[in-house]
């Protein structure tokens, strides 16, 4: 079997040749982690594969201090570390002495600071963009991946099982924020892919808002939104949203119609059809009911390494799904000063185009605490 | 009393008169907050404070979906929410119709392509870097700042504390970790400053290895570098290194290597010195004592808004140090395959120009678990 490092970094080779790029120099630690099985946070420190396209070499430049983790973890097994007081554009320099033209660099990633620094020690060379490249590989996911991001949907599944049954009239959404990020941990998650939101009440209505001191009260909508990151390196995205003790009649409502909706956007995932129609699917059932107002972000977005990646799902993208593609659908209905409902799951595009839910959380309305 | 949010905001805006700047464009999560007391991720998606000083207008640009928050939060009151199927850039280019000249920008922040999208938009523009400027003004923390860096302090040395009582023989290193975590949120914080590091045996030899299934053990050291931010916005960090059950006199006489270099470390902080002597003063005891070979990263590294902040104090650090700055000293020895030790503080050079230990959290041997 080949190994699936390998597979990758022949595929961005071909990409390099084909370009006539000489040299690619990839600083995303997502990135870095997808060619190397190397996962390091390296904060401000200098960290980037270096891929010589031209006599077929692979370097790995990492902080000294992550040399002896990556030695361990990284399939690119020339490493060289960087000390702190040194200068890693200069140590660049010297281990790629001879003249390069063409470099490719992730545009999105490379500050304005890094390409100065770049062009002082490669003054000839010109730069190629490669994030369009690097990112059409990441975003067809192969059963491998899907198996990984489906273990990160379990693990998160389970924890919102175990976590709603601590919740009780009166209890801070931080407080039950801690519960649910200890679960993360306890059932082998590293701990949460993103800061997790749980809001309550009319708080509900900030799609991103902060779990703070708010009490729980009945009639609240609970909404939950969290993930977690994986020992293997790939990230859930999941949200419910509950309702406390007592539901009235309007707020069954509109927790019915974003069910509706996030339905009809799952159900138009396919293979061949433009990514803004899952947006628009979703949309209209929220728009048909007046509700259209108060759902103004995009339905979705990709995940896997990242809990964020492409694709974008909304309502301008013309791009046309592909197999392999993994996103999340999430309507929502966000009222100021009343509160919102969220459902978020996560869809896959399978081998055959059609749509795979990996999300198996239930959705239809719980009342909890009662 | 003025408003010390405007306070940074003048400070900044005469900075770009100085230099002609028309225009200052800030996508930093971490200034934003800075100069408005919004905290924000945005993910990948677009914000900035956009500073006009030719007509003195302050704008924030937010994702539509953060808008509410913005609102409450926000210093600069005139937001401009972008939806997610806008372009942020044009709507940039809107808001500044009339010729802009010199564009301010954060260069470590602003990535090649937002750069190129700049140019597209504002096609007669010439950028100047505004990021040594910025970061100058966070360098210098005032009392106020730190109280609120004492705070996160205060809140990972009582998790530190109630932490360590839980340890036991056999316990794995995520287990601890878990607890950790919780005790973080339950002390009011509102998570870690940065992926919690635990490490235990010859791990520890791994100044960033990840908290794992191993099993504490008669005679290891366990590791334990963590820190938290708080709701008011402040990072903590701190290391301290314990043995378990039972020291052997090697382990020991590491320790105490370690301890005295920390000691010296802190000890040579005074303002008017150059950074580097910090390092050099704690590297000499380690040296003297022939581990140098086992102590490869800088001493030490500014926190405050982020974990990681300016000043990098490393051995050929010639900055003058000056009155404001907090930073950590960590020096450590860390021997591959038998283990490492790191004591860390935080440190602040006071209005007096002295060194402040912020950090309290006693650092003579501790024997765990028995």
């Amino acid at each position: 079997m080949i190994n699936q490092y390998q597979t990758r970094l022949n595929t961005l080779q071909s990409h390099l040749a084909k370009e006539n790029i000489d040299v690619a120099i990839i600083t995303s630690p997502a990135n870095v982690f997808y060619y190397t099985g190397f996962n390091c946070d390296p904060h401000e420190r200098f960290m980037a594969i270096v891929m010589d396209n031209r006599n077929k070499e692979f370097y790995l430049f990492v902080p000294a201090l992550d040399e002896e983790i990556a030695v361990d973890e990284s399939f690119i097994k020339n490493i060289i570390p960087i000390l702190d007081e040194e200068d890693p554009f200069v140590k660049l320099k010297n281990k790629l002495s001879f003249k390069i033209q063409h470099i490719g660099l992730e545009m999105k990633e490379v500050s304005m600071y890094s390409h100065n620094q770049l062009q002082i020690v490669f003054p000839e060379a010109s730069y190629d963009d490669i994030q369009g490249a690097i990112n059409k590989q990441r975003l067809k996911k192969d059963r491998n991946e899907i198996e990984c991001l489906q273990e990160a949907v379990n693990i998160i599944e389970k924890v919102l099982a175990e976590g709603i049954k601590k919740v009780r009239n009166g209890m801070k959404e931080s407080e039950l924020t801690a519960e649910l990020e200890y679960l993360m941990k306890k059932f082998g998650a590293v701990g949460p892919s993103f800061s997790t939101i749980v809001l309550s009440g009319e708080k509900t209505a900030m799609p991103h808002g902060t779990p703070g001191d708010r009490r729980f009260q009945s009639g609240d909508f609970l909404l939950i939104d969290f993930g977690v990151i994986t020992k293997k390196g790939y990230c859930s995205d999941i949200t419910r949203t509950f309702i406390i003790e007592e539901a009235t009649e309007k707020s069954r409502k509109i927790y019915n119609i974003v069910l509706e909706s996030n339905r009809a956007g799952i159900n138009a995932v396919k293979a061949g059809k433009a990514l803004k129609t899952f947006d628009v699917a979703a949309r209209e059932v929220i728009e048909k009911n007046d509700y259209g107002n108060y759902f103004k972000n995009r339905v979705g977005h990709g995940l896997g390494i990242e809990v964020h990646e492409e694709p974008s799902i909304h309502g301008k993208n013309e791009q046309i799904a592909k197999i392999g593609l993994c996103f999340t659908i999430e309507p929502g209905i966000y009222i100021p000063n009343y509160g919102g409902v969220r459902i978020e799951d996560e869809v896959y595009i399978n081998e055959k185009g059609d749509v795979e839910v990996l999300t198996s959380f239930p959705k239809e309305l719980q009342i909890l605490g009662i």
